[in-house]
């Protein structure tokens, strides 16, 4: 059996979400689905995170376990050819068996974008969180900085989680200047795993230091309660991006 | 009665096009129907051009008369708080009851979007015409040139017009280059106005010099015989964007 890992972008506006669901369509069971025919039996598509639905992926990978003798390049092809147009293969490789696209991964790159205007451009509402409120930027990354590092992330895990460590590394949290209603703000964010829904509640909690409400001090501080209960909202799953996963 | 003049971008995607139809939804008939309960009554809307179903607009223009006296920063947030989020209102201007969205206009600026590659990114899909076989962009340009210029366009006019003259001035034609998946390659046109389908057939036109089967030269062979059974075919609606109208 062979080793394959895909790398595939999708809009995740019409889907539940990466994982199966009973009711809904999901990129795992998409991709699995595909799948079957060519290799003549049921696979399953190991992802390397569970995108929630309504995010999008720019580089989300998959691996998976296939008999079939099809060269990388025509696999791709004609996953593609049978895949609607909001999902693509963007390539495939085989890879050591040993290669999991979820225990395999060292490092993720997500994006989180906002339009803080009175309007959203027609082109871009499913893939931003639409803020008018003006956001102060500055004061966001300052509220940023506290988060980079080795850190226990408790109060910015989703509830329901089931891991057995809340620590994670974040490297990096950049601000890309963004303006009007077709230019989104940027979030891009570094590190070598994260939390359910951690991101989106980084972003969520930075927008509330953005508007004023809370002072950029205040991040510490939730960081350091462990309690979830002490940071913003979770941002919209629209607004976020799976940009790479690095191994 | 004032003349209310109002800039809008729309996704073209979920609509019959600009003008207003027996069945399906119009650009043109969603402005009417928002517009109606704040005028009290019932309005026509002109359009600076009307786009064919599946055409994308950054900066359609439109004017209205009206009575209701609401300042124009009030109405334009009146129609957005209502219209659906593909069709954005950016702007409305009080002008010269004299003004008239398309009689007043002096030229127009589109843009027509080709993804030449062997997949097309799922952010892209609805905006651009797909295509996989290589294509001479040199040799598109080259065969572009002889389009510039005051030129009878009839060979490049959709059946079933009925204008009295088909003789039009086109100012420019540029390719901005583009390459790969998610970067199109586009073709911005700027003329005094245009003929119907004219756009899309110079683009399907220069296509079939792009891919090798038509000379460059070609293009001006089509243009001289004024016959549309000698030009390419017309260029697939999505990929085409009113991007600018000008008075």
């Amino acid at each position: 059996m062979r080793t394959v890992k895909i790398t595939l972008q999708y809009d995740g506006t019409n889907y539940v979400g990466w994982q199966r669901q009973a009711a809904g369509v999901s990129i795992q069971g998409l991709l699995e689905e595909v799948l079957a025919p060519i290799e003549g039996t049921s696979v399953v598509v190991h992802g390397a995170g569970r995108t929630d639905a309504g995010v999008h992926a720019l580089g989300q990978v998959a691996t998976v376990g296939l008999t079939a003798s099809l060269e990388a390049l025509t696999l791709a092809r004609a996953l593609n050819a049978v895949l609607p147009a909001d999902v693509r293969v963007l390539s495939i490789e085989d890879v050591d068996p040993a290669f999991h696209a979820r225990f395999s991964a060292v490092g993720k790159v997500y994006e989180y974008r906002i339009v803080n205007a009175p309007i959203v451009s027609p082109f871009l509402f499913r893939y931003v969180w639409h803020l008018t409120q003006p956001l102060d930027v500055a004061a966001m990354r300052e509220g940023a900085k506290c988060l980079v590092g080795a850190h226990d992330f408790a109060a910015l895990q989703g509830a329901g989680s089931a891991v057995t460590s809340t620590e994670r590394v974040v490297r990096s949290i950049d601000w890309e200047d963004g303006s009007g209603y077709d230019r989104p703000l940027v979030m891009r964010i570094h590190g070598d795993g994260f939390l359910r829904h951690m991101v989106r509640n980084i972003a969520g909690t930075l927008v509330e230091v953005g508007t004023g409400r809370w002072l950029p001090s205040r991040v510490a501080e939730i960081l350091a309660s462990r309690d979830r209960t002490q940071a913003g909202p979770t941002a919209p799953p629209q607004g976020l991006f799976v940009v790479r996963v690095e191994y």
